[in-house]
């Protein structure tokens, strides 16, 4: 009897997923990788799932909800001032997925892979009757001692933010309300950049090491500006008040804003933001914002952690409270 | 405004999961945790899913649905010589999960967290129009470049297993298919052996360390003996051979085996054993058996690596080939 033919699952993992693996993969002939961390390093893992039908729309391009389910989890390590080093795939596929797809989801990882030098250590791809199921575990590396919690803000501090806020959420409505936001007028190049910001996240890779030097507390904003920040202030046992108005908005945004106030509800609540939100002394943000703009990145500072009651934000507009109706997006 | 209430996941996330935290996991009040390695160590990875419906029945009690996911990878970490460190989970629940099931799911996983040091580092909820999912990615530490792998065994080497073989599969098929499994007339402590071998897997935690100072090659048996032992023979470019006499069998599997013959391809071909399956020089043998004994864990030699084609496996009975028509489950 000669050697059988692999499995249809081991041929499967070997022409799309070998390609992305990394070293302590063993190019996947193994079922577990080996990581060592590096010198003064410890790791600092994270996980996060998409469930197409769920958190993406079923005619989503595939490359998109690959590089998306990626770059989630790259967005949390970065935020923390990390830098990966790998990642572990679950992949739960419905009997009608097509190998076209499969291709193409496989080819967008794979170029997300190589830009993020953030290979693939492993993975269980199964079936299900179910729709399409994606989980990242994402293993990074920070700084021994050095990662910002959510749960070290100090009265006091800073509040900035990354970048512009509340884009992805405002993608998301042009998609599912067409006719609402036709009456936005926005113009080609701002629909296509809304649309982008819900498609594909930019983990804020490049300036984690900045994050890591100056932060005190940091997280994602990924379910919403102020509900994220209410998190990081009940984790840190205080609270926040922030300036509507200092909340750093993109061209697109502000023209939507412009024609429909009431979208300020959802750029402040909304989320898939994937901008890095954190607190800082306040004699450190002039450096912060400096090392971040030669980076390239806009940081902008948006308010104060305040002594008071745990997780309490306010949001400030001309000296009044604005009220949300919902601070963050909940998947339960 | 006072402090928002935390959020229907942040409160599901508190009650049912805190507890199950572990050193570094921030009480999951952030959505990363810190892992540092123990000294002279490096981390070991793996991940594996379950789909209900795919990988365990509906009607499977909650609490060893929870208990046989972390299983499975604990098991993954053991055959590599490995101790865990702590895991993330993905749970994706459907609409209609309620909460007892949830409760009863969360005491199993919480019992064996505890039993195997394994404590919780964070996780992903989210609700899914599909069945329920349960991925596990596995952290553990390994004895710095000590690690066997599936890639390392040399001809020659004696190829050993764990325990006993086929009884989870003979398990399943006492489920599935109960005319059967009746005329095996198996007394109830065996039957209740088999159902409890599927339900449960029994990871070899406890000579895990036994397999890191002896083995050469080494992986768990998870897919079935045959197909798992061919791609260890892959992934080190020899071949082997097995005698099927020599398969380690519980009091239970000679039963039915000896009423139907035809087990013996479930036996050798069917998945879910948790056994270790290594390689190790011919002269590390009686220590390595001696040394599991001490720990209350029978080792079998069933065979031994040769130089030739790679991944070819012959099993033998009597002095001639025995033929098998699936070597390995397979989910895809």
């Amino acid at each position: 009897m000669s050697a059988r033919p692999p499995s249809a699952e081991d041929e499967f993992v070997a022409r799309l997923i070998r390609p992305l693996a990394g070293e302590g993969a063993f190019d996947l002939k193994d079922d577990v990788a080996r990581i060592i961390p590096p010198r003064g390093h410890e790791l600092v893992v994270t996980v996060d799932a998409i469930v197409v039908g769920v958190h993406a729309f079923p005619e989503d391009p595939p490359d998109l909800v690959s590089r998306k389910a990626l770059r989630m989890n790259l967005s949390d390590i970065a935020a923390k001032g990390a830098k990966p080093l790998g990642f572990l795939l679950t992949l739960a596929l419905p009997e009608t997925t097509d190998q076209a797809w499969l291709l193409r989801f496989f080819e967008g990882l794979k170029a997300d892979c190589e830009s993020f030098a953030c290979p693939l250590l492993g993975g269980d791809t199964t079936r299900t009757p179910g729709p399409l199921t994606i989980s990242i575990a994402l293993i990074g590396a920070a700084r021994l001692g050095r990662m910002p919690t959510r749960l070290d803000a100090r009265p006091g501090d800073f509040i900035g933010v990354t970048g512009t806020i509340g884009d992805a959420a405002l993608g998301l409505i042009q998609r599912r309300e067409p006719e609402r936001a036709a009456r936005w007028k926005l113009s080609t190049a701002e629909r296509e950049h809304l649309a982008s910001r819900y498609l594909l996240p930019q983990p804020r890779t490049a300036i984690a090491e900045i994050v890591a030097r100056h932060a005190r507390a940091a997280m994602d904003v990924s379910d919403g500006l102020v509900g994220d920040l209410e998190r990081l202030c009940r984790a840190s046992d205080l609270s926040a008040r922030i300036d509507v108005e200092q909340v750093p908005l993109s061209a697109a945004a502000k023209t939507a804003l412009a024609v429909d106030p009431a979208l300020m509800e959802n750029i402040l609540g909304g989320g898939d933001d994937y901008e890095v939100l954190l607190t800082l002394d306040s004699n450190s943000w002039a450096r912060f914002v400096a090392e971040c703009q030669a980076k390239g990145m806009e940081a902008t500072r948006i308010g104060e952690t305040v002594a008071g009651e745990a997780g309490e934000v306010r949001v400030m507009r001309d000296g009044r409270e604005f009220a949300l109706r919902h601070s963050a997006f909940s998947h339960l």
